[in-house]
Order: structure tokens, then C-alpha cells, then sequence
């Protein structure tokens, strides 16, 4: 075999790009590049994801394995609530070393359990096998009504682009375990992620979001990807960013830029949206009323240029965040 | 942390035995502990299953990515094809080295394809991420009538015992595999399996199945493995055993005994049944009559105890196929 191109030089979304043409079904409503794949099934569509993680690769070392089952079954979960989905069941796949404590495995699933009597999903099954690391991966399947489905398709000019809650969580969270800042309340805040499943039901029930992802992988490189897909521009008004409390305290506190932490640091798992501007006001105020905070932070441009606005300068948004192969990013 | 035990000491069945309380959830038809899981969809269930593949653990050396690509896709629905489901899709997600040439993901994607192509089902979704060894994790979705699901649980005493096609292909590819006998076609027979997807489902229909297992395992697990959970016995006529060409030739050539390929060495992917004895020739002969060939191997006794019969001699069967953690078989 010649050895023409390695992994590491290409990024995640590029081989996904490269893999997609051969893998991809016409079969199926909605296939590989979405997060979750759309099965018709009569007035629904039937939603799954599958979502691996590495330990070694993916989670902090001191991380324990409550915390790693609990993370396992919520990044499967936010790409159900991204496509505006009720969640059904979670099976997980565990490779796990010989020499692995008992105590370990069990810690697994009672963290796997909690994420998942927390979302009121079943565990409807698994695999174990024997592993070199600790492999785990989830798959969620859930459904939403044909006419409620989110997809990462369908921003138009005008729209607005808002997201759910607070930025900045994720990535001050992993600046604080880098410089060893409280660093077990980071871990906690890292993995115990609250998937946004209310949220994205009630934006989908709202009929009004032309677009939807979630930011797992931050939010400069969700708008590359929203971007491309959608061949439009997104402009960004730093300032309309909401920020989480300890976003802001670590930003001030040693002096690094908020966008560090907003725009280009993976781990959120916020939803990011496009909206139909005229019903914008009316929306914002009916899914904020039953407690789903969500904040306008730009709008969708002609030019497919990605900008980040602050006052009157205007920057190119930066193609950055995290993402595997390339950003290799372990604490080890 | 206190070590008490460690995984190794247990084996694989072992493990969810004590993962099943911890994550098992009622609201499910069913849950872990059968080859699928199962969930209420009006007339049909839907079955989900999920299976990891470890490069290092599960697959010979020599194997080229195409047929490791082929065989995820086709345990996976191997195990669709136990319940008697229909597969719909199947999902993939890719742990891959970072050094890991693009060639090589490449092929691992055609592999999938074409077996995902060759049983009409389409390949809905994926992920790929960043591991230290090759981990490969499929799910599987199918369905079926709720009337004929074939379970784990179901089998009674006076029940015939049936296997589909023949036995020992594996076991005696495993051989050649490591005693350097066309290792080539060996890794061939190990790896580009045949889900017995139109028998599962033709058997489904006949409704005269008690209950349903993929003997992935090996034949005498996957008897140990029905035993427990029917609590019933198993006698096993060897007499009656298809035994496969290859299997038959080694055999003989290299004087192991038979029992060793057909028996007591998993990767066959066939599948185990028990039948209503009142149905079981008329169902055989409909069936055959249509490609699934249908052997008797033996009958469900009261006496939990699994027996080996040849001529008049009855002999315990060994509770040994392959399990993960325990078994540790790699050609590295």
C-alpha cells in the first residue's frame, strides 16, 4: 500500500467529507453530515446518532467514571435536541482494558444511568469488549414530527442567529483544568453537560428556525460548517454574546480574550439556530417564557464570509475550534 | 479506589451480568441481554443493536481494512437477524490512529458499503474520531411484526434444536489462520461473514421458533448462554452437526477433533434456534424449500444440564467458546 496522505493532516470534517460520498444512502431522508440520520417513519422521523469517544483522547485524566457515563449518554442526547427531537433510548458500546477495575465499569453505568433517568431515556442496551483504552460509543435514537425537523440546512439571508443559554462554559472550564484553577469543579463542569432536549423541542415546535447544530465543536467552527452548507455568510456581534458567570471571571481575572473561551474552544454543547426574522420577537419571547433562554448574536449575510463585529472594527471570524486529529487535545 | 477485581477475572458475560441491573430500564419491550433491543412501534418492534470491533482484539493481523469494514456491518446485523428483523440502516463510528493512512479509511468505508449494498440496507450516519488503536463501533436498525420476534427466552423442554447451514467455517479458519494455511482465504472466511438476514426473517414468519441467538460465540456458549436463560438443558446430537468443507478437510488432514471448529470456537454467525417439535418438518421443509437450509442438532431437555451425544456415549459439553477479557485471542 502507498502511503499518499495521513489522517492527522486532514482534520475530522475533511475525511468525514472525503468518507461521505462513499458511504452515503439516497435511501434515507437524512444521511451522513447532519448530526443525527432521519428515517421516515410515517409522520415522524425516526433520529439517530452515534457518537465514540476515546478516554485518552477526549477526557481530562482526572475525570471519573461517573462523570465520563454520564458525558457519554449527553453528547449522544444534544444531537437528538439539536434536530429538535424527543429522545427514545440509548444503547452503549464499552471496550474497556483487561486490567480495569470492576468498580470502574460500575461507575460507568450508574454515570450512564444518571444522564439517562435525568433525560428520562431508556438504556435499551450495550456491548462490552476488550479494548487497549477506554472506548466508549453511544447511540441515541429519538423522533421528531416530519414538519418540526431542525437540520443543519436551511439558513437564508436575513435570518437570525441566535443560541441557548451561555457560552464559554467548556472552554474556561479547560483553561481552568490547564492551569490547575479548581480544576475538579472544571472536570464536573466539562463532562455533567446538560443536553438542551427542551429546549430543542420547543424551538422545533415553534416552526420559525430555519437552521440548527449543536456546538460541540465551538462556536467559530459550527458557523464554518453552517456556513459551507448553507453557502451564506454569518455576521457576529461579539458584544450580544451571552457569557457564563465563569467565563467572565477567568477572562478578567488573567486577562484572556472572551472569544478564547466563546468562539474557539469546543465542548458547549449549546444549540446554535437560525431564525425567520419577522418571527424572531414572538418566538424569543414564547420559548423564554417557559425557560429557554435564547439570545440573538448576528445575523446571516449574501457574502459567504464569516465576521466577528465589535463596535465599529469588524474581524474575520477564525476557522478554529476543536476538532480531532488535528487539535489533538489530551490532559495526559 | 479500592482494586477488588478486575475484568479479566470475569469475562465478558460476567460483566453485564453485573452492568444489567445498573442500566437496565423497564420501559423497554426488550432490553439487554438479547441480541437487540426492542422498542413498541404500534404493530412493529424496532430493533436497535450496537457492537464494538477492537482492531488489536477482534481482527487478525493480516486482514485488509475493506474486509474489517465489511465485517462490522455484517455482525451487526447478524444480529437483526436473530430476532427476525428486517435491517433498516446502519450507523458507524470510526476510532482511527492519527498516523493511520487515508488509503486505509478509505477501504474500511468501501467495506461497509458493499456490505450494507449486498443486504439493501442503507448506511444512515457515522462518526469519526481520534483513537490510539483502530475501534470500530456499529449500530444496527431493523424491525419486526411484533408476532414474530424470536427472543433469547422462549425455548421449552421437547423443543428441537436447529442451526442454519453449517458449522465450524470459522473454527477451521481460525486454524488454517494460525497455522499459515492459506492464512489469505482464511482471513477471507473469517471476516466477509453472511448475516443470515432471509433466514432470520423466514423463520420469523413460520412462527414456530421458541427462541432465537446468532452464535457469534460458538455454538456451545451461545447453548450455555440459552440454557441459563431458559433454564432449561440442551442435548447435542455431534452426529448431527453440519459441518462445513473446509472444517470436515482440516479435521481430518490435521486430526483435530471436529467438535473443536463446530463447538468450542466462535465467528460462525449462525443461527441457533429452537422449534415447536409439532411444526418442525413441515416448517423445515417450507424453508428449504425457499434456500434456508435447516438442521436439527438436537433437543431441549427438563435436566439443566448440556450434554454431548455421539452414538452412546454422552459426554458434558464444555462451557467454552470465545469471550472477551477471558479468551484474550489476538494474532499479533
Amino acid at each position: 500500500m502507498v502511503f499518499v496522505m495521513k489522517l492527522s493532516a486532514l482534520g475530522e470534517r475533511k475525511i468525514i467529507e472525503i468518507l461521505k460520498p462513499i458511504l452515503d444512502s439516497h435511501e434515507v431522508a437524512v444521511g451522513i453530515g447532519d448530526d443525527c440520520a432521519a428515517i421516515d417513519c410515517g409522520k415522524n422521523y425516526l433520529l439517530i446518532t452515534t457518537d465514540m469517544i476515546n478516554a485518552r483522547t477526549h477526557i481530562p485524566v482526572l475525570a471519573n467514571p461517573f462523570q465520563i457515563g454520564w458525558h457519554l449518554v449527553a453528547i449522544n442526547l444534544s444531537d437528538i435536541a439539536a434536530k429538535g427531537g424527543t429522545p427514545i433510548g440509548i444503547l452503549t458500546a464499552v471496550g474497556l482494558p483487561k486490567d480495569i477495575d470492576i468498580k470502574f465499569a460500575k461507575q460507568l453505568a450508574r454515570g450512564m444511568r444518571a444522564c439517562a433517568d435525568e433525560y428520562k431515556v431508556a438504556v435499551v442496551g450495550g456491548d462490552t469488549k476488550e479494548s487497549e483504552t477506554i472506548t466508549l460509543c453511544g447511540t441515541a435514537i429519538g423522533y421528531v414530527p416530519k414538519n418540526q425537523i431542525m437540520l443543519r440546512t436551511g439558513a437564508r439571508v436575513g435570518d437570525i442567529i441566535a443560541v441557548t443559554r451561555d457560552l464559554g462554559k467548556a472552554g474556561s472550564a479547560l483553561y481552568a483544568i490547564k492551569h490547575k484553577i479548581n480544576p475538579d469543579e472544571a472536570i464536573e463542569t466539562l463532562l455533567m453537560i446538560s443536553p438542551r432536549i427542551r429546549e430543542g423541542i420547543m424551538l422545533a415546535r415553534t416552526k420559525s428556525i430555519t437552521s440548527s447544530i449543536d456546538i460541540s465543536d465551538g462556536l467559530a467552527a459550527s458557523i464554518y460548517q453552517l456556513s459551507n452548507l448553507n453557502d451564506v455568510g454569518y455576521a457576529i456581534y461579539v458584544d450580544l454574546i451571552p457569557v457564563s458567570q465563569n467565563a467572565k471571571k477567568l477572562s478578567t481575572k488573567f486577562k484572556v480574550p472572551i472569544e478564547e473561551f466563546c468562539l474557539y474552544s469546543g465542548g458547549d454543547y449549546e444549540l446554535l439556530v437560525t431564525v425567520n426574522p419577522k418571527l424572531f420577537s414572538s418566538m424569543k419571547r414564547k420559548v423564554e417564557k417557559n425557560g429557554c433562554k435564547l439570545t440573538q448574536i448576528g445575523i446571516v449575510t449574501k457574502e459567504k464570509r464569516n465576521i466577528l463585529i465589535r463596535g465599529k472594527r469588524i474581524a474575520l471570524l477564525k476557522n478554529k475550534g476543536y476538532e480531532h486529529f488535528r487539535n489533538f487535545r489530551s490532559e495526559k
